[in-house]
């Protein structure tokens, strides 16, 4: 539980959404996988298939335990049991509910109006495999938006636990927002992905493969990836546990 | 179904093969996962973890309706219908049972094998997301694989119809791999494969990304990727369907 630590994991998730996205940019919006009652699916009046594949897949993901590590926040509910028990390190989070920091409804909806921006228009008939990737994109956005979350929220907690604390108790959101923010290390990460963008396109045959534009992901990033891990770092600090950890979780021995 | 149009297709399928060996290079070998027994799973006294995640993938994939389509070949069998009408254009192919062309148990074989190239020794923990970056990049192999035998072989075949056919009639296999064989065209794909390696990986900081070796991929495509497509090319030949395709079927109609 080191700052350093935490923002090189989140370092190390950017190619994966970035990449996550690309592929999906391989298919066009092909739109009417969002819309209810289209999907296809017999004795599915109401859902989209995008609705049915997030929902299957993350059926499948709870039986083999994924949401039980506290960055993977799901989409849908409810979830059936992890079949498979799970042995996790002790996380060092001092929540054992993650849903007050579950964020999937704000990113499901800020993906979904990035999709235009990304993929051409129109239909080209691969809806299994557009909705397939979307749900890959998906996770990997929940991944690192709840990853940066509740990690770098307990660690600026543990560095200045009385002044986080005093503004929780307070229910002070605009200030909690306001302590949490450095305008320098979002610029920086907003131009290192950019930059990913780019480099992850470079030797890319445009005749055979789709290029998405560097400005949308860093758009994207500036107006939902970031926003969103503050409002879950922030709804972190205010379910976060009292009184402050016992030595024994103290930060060097999470390190 | 032209041979210009498939091979377009197929190099565009590169990118993705390669973004999931590395993003499944990110967790170590974990050997236990592929380990029969040491699933963790209630009453799955006789699979690996690896076995279970891929079957249920399927599963999934299957009744979203993936397998209907002639490159998607399953790794596992029994699998459900498709609960979704899906609507596909004529493939243009001569054969409707592609079961005969499947080649999944060796992808899965040599996949088998690669891991322990790309991915650091060791056991991280991380038994999820190691599978399940395993069978995205198994679902990535077998669809390049198959998508080249069938396509490939079909082009192919209607540009010698009587040579492919009296090939196929008389069951000669080294025949059929020796007509079907283009050197200079399969190592222009592993030096391409190999510069693609390199270059979506130009931008990485090795210390948060684990990276891998483009020798280490341009080798599976050598021993792997190019050999089994061949061999699923064989297959086709020999379970295409006479006569040849009627005027309707012309490659002109389908391109």
């Amino acid at each position: 539980m080191e700052l350093a630590h935490v923002t090189t994991v989140l370092e190390g998730l950017e190619e994966t959404i970035i990449s996550k996205l690309i592929d999906r940019a391989q298919f066009r919006v092909n739109q009417v996988v969002y819309e209810a009652g289209q999907s296809g699916f017999e004795g599915e009046p109401h859902r989209s298939l995008f609705g049915i594949r997030l929902s299957h897949h993350e059926q499948m993901d709870a039986l083999f335990g994924r949401f039980c590590v506290p960055e993977e926040r799901p989409f849908t509910q409810p979830l059936p049991p992890p079949r498979r028990t799970v042995h996790l390190p002790p996380s060092g989070l001092a929540i054992t509910d993650f849903e007050p920091v579950n964020v999937t409804e704000a990113i499901r909806k800020a993906y979904l109006e990035l999709l235009p921006k990304i993929c051409r228009p129109g239909d080209d008939g691969q809806y299994g495999s557009s909705v397939e990737h979307d749900v890959y994109a998906l996770q990997a956005l929940s991944r690192r938006i709840h990853y940066g979350a509740l990690y770098v929220a307990e660690c600026k907690f543990r560095e200045h636990p009385d002044e986080y604390g005093a503004l929780a108790a307070m229910g002070d959101r605009p200030a909690l927002v306001r302590k949490l923010t450095r305008k320098d290390v979002e610029e920086r990460i907003v131009e290192r992905v950019g930059a990913k963008v780019a480099s992850l396109q470079t030797g890319v045959n445009t005749a055979v493969r789709i290029r998405i534009e560097p400005e949308v992901v860093t758009q994207f990033y500036r107006d939902a990836v970031i926003p969103l891990t503050k409002e879950s770092e922030v709804r972190y600090m205010l379910h976060r546990q009292r009184p402050a950890p016992a030595p024994h979780a103290s930060p060097r021995e999470h390190a």
